[in-house]
């Protein structure tokens, strides 16, 4: 078997790749939220001065990744490869971003699964010795994802309690083979889940089913428990979407729940109208980049496992009549000497 | 500088992760081309009793898959890892097929740079002994493509003559660390190019300069001249894009018209009404898979350098007046014992 398999689907990273930069960048109602002092920087508006919400989302993640290579001490020039995607039809954020830096770039599409994604692969890529320096961004914008997704914002379509709030946020994490930050020692790939849910509005349901089974191939192939973690994350399930992952996992014998948040969760409060908690690719990048890496840092969490979740749906998909699967990508982020 | 970097955007994979399958599903109008004999199944119409076109590229996907699985002695429950994607919005084509088969997912987006794309990371992580097993696969269809980027194809909109046919076409190709196939050696990643093209009907022209672009590097990265090997290929590019490579690469003082073919020239007959040639992810994918394996399995060549392009475009971003950038990702693929 190949040299870093635990077996089923996690790897084992030897080389400790590590977290040297990051950043977030978000919007007002995301810095008016519990986690709003930890963002790197807050756009005044959703448009930022741009002429279309897209423009503005490309602008988000370019401040973003230059904010994390500024932080690391690094250029464009000293990035192998970027990996990144985003929620928009082509991943043009993604792209455009890329063509703004002009560095070597794998475009991802992962929904909101795209951060750890990123991170899987960047990690891995950083750990066998192709890449010194990775740069993984993702993003995701509250008016960009609505007229893509639903329906136009002019329309003031309410949504069921079930319904998400898209975060407007930008993350960008800096990967090295070298450095002093918390690294990457396991990752675990998701298998596309589909439980049957065809509910765009509620997408919690829909990804929970994959964050479970992720978590339990986790603990499976590394032998393992929750108890080995300080804290297990998932990215946008919502309050529906971690109950039911409790559940689930509770029905294979892993109880989380002392231990686990959502990012969906935690970044808003329940009076800002958010419905069942904030979704979306920039979600559990602007969480990770802004508060948990700091709190690690702080050394109030020394090892934590984080799945971002994914719901792998698009309108036509949808008005054909398909359920929407999830897909949840696990990594395991430990501070040094722990 | 990390161990298997060349330097720029390449990489060298010393373990010579090799092709042990692959297969290629294609439509009528692909069978009736010069490379109809190579392919491994042809549907019988579009739809191949299907109740939209969308299920029907996910059948093609799945189709190949299992016949490349089949050809290299292997189940689904040996991959380790599927790298896929298309030209769907939300790569939905990827997504299900990854449900249907139940492996780790990494789900890609670089248009019509998918095929290169997905064996570029896929090789690199066999190589670095994080996988024994990758299935790679990319797909379009005429169809579901027409219909999402341009018009309802019931309007029978001509195009001008720079204009490209979308080839019905998907293809599989398994990795493994194990076997006799011909193996990846090298991986030169694309930086996104953009040369300010915003006509939707001249994608080779928005293709062009990001292939000249990955091949310049690759040939400084290597330090090797186009003489080097037996075949250059690039994906989608056209006759318009074709030419516009040859003469970007003669400027930067390489020669490659002697040895350079592109895979949306070589799949249709220009007698097939089919404007510049083929396009879309699976131009590539069934060339490669069908065609250019076997005559490296017969000898006729031995090292080849292949790079699938992409064009990075939404309606979005076409709507909201931005150009079309492009990007290609380039491999070395060479027999055994060359």
């Amino acid at each position: 078997m190949a040299l870093h398999r635990l077996g089923g689907q996690t790897v084992k990273l030897d080389n400790k790749p590590c977290i040297i930069g990051r950043a977030s960048v978000v919007g007002q109602k995301e810095s008016q939220g519990p986690l709003g002092e930890y963002f790197d920087k807050i756009m005044p508006d959703n448009l930022w001065g741009e002429k279309s919400w897209e423009k503005t989302e490309c602008r988000m993640v370019l401040e973003a990744a230059q904010i994390a290579l500024m932080k690391s001490n690094k250029e464009a020039t000293d990035i192998n490869y970027m990996f990144a995607g985003d929620l928009l039809n082509q991943i043009m954020t993604a792209n455009f971003t890329a063509r703004t830096l002009g560095v070597p770039f794998f475009g991802l599409f992962g929904a909101c699964s795209t951060l750890t994604e990123s991170m899987s692969l960047g990690s891995i890529i950083v750990d066998g010795g192709y890449a010194d320096t990775v740069l993984c961004t993702t993003s995701s914008h509250f008016c960009t994802a609505e007229r893509q997704f639903r329906f136009p914002l002019e329309m003031g379509n309410q949504k069921p309690p079930t319904g998400q709030w898209t975060v407007t946020g930008a993350g960008a994490i800096i990967l090295s083979s070298e450095g002093e930050g918390p690294c990457i020692t396991h990752v675990t790939t998701g298998k596309v889940v589909d439980y049957g849910i065809k509910d765009v509005n509620n997408m919690g349901a829909a990804m929970a089913p994959a964050a479970a089974s992720t978590f339990k191939a986790h603990f499976e192939d590394t032998d393992q428990g929750p108890q080995h973690y300080d804290l297990i994350v998932t990215g946008d399930l919502g309050w529906y979407g971690r109950q039911l992952t409790i559940e689930l996992l509770r029905k294979e014998g892993y109880d989380i729940e002392d231990r686990y948040i959502d990012c969906g969760c935690e970044i808003y409060n329940q009076e800002q109208d958010i419905g069942a908690g904030g979704s979306g690719c920039g979600c559990s990048a602007v969480v990770l980049a802004g508060y948990l890496l700091k709190k690690m840092d702080e050394g109030i969490y020394n090892r934590i496992l984080i799945a971002s979740t994914g719901a792998l749906l698009s309108t036509t998909s949808n008005q054909q009549g398909e359920s929407i699967p999830g897909i949840a990508h696990a990594i395991v982020i430990e501070r040094r000497g722990e």
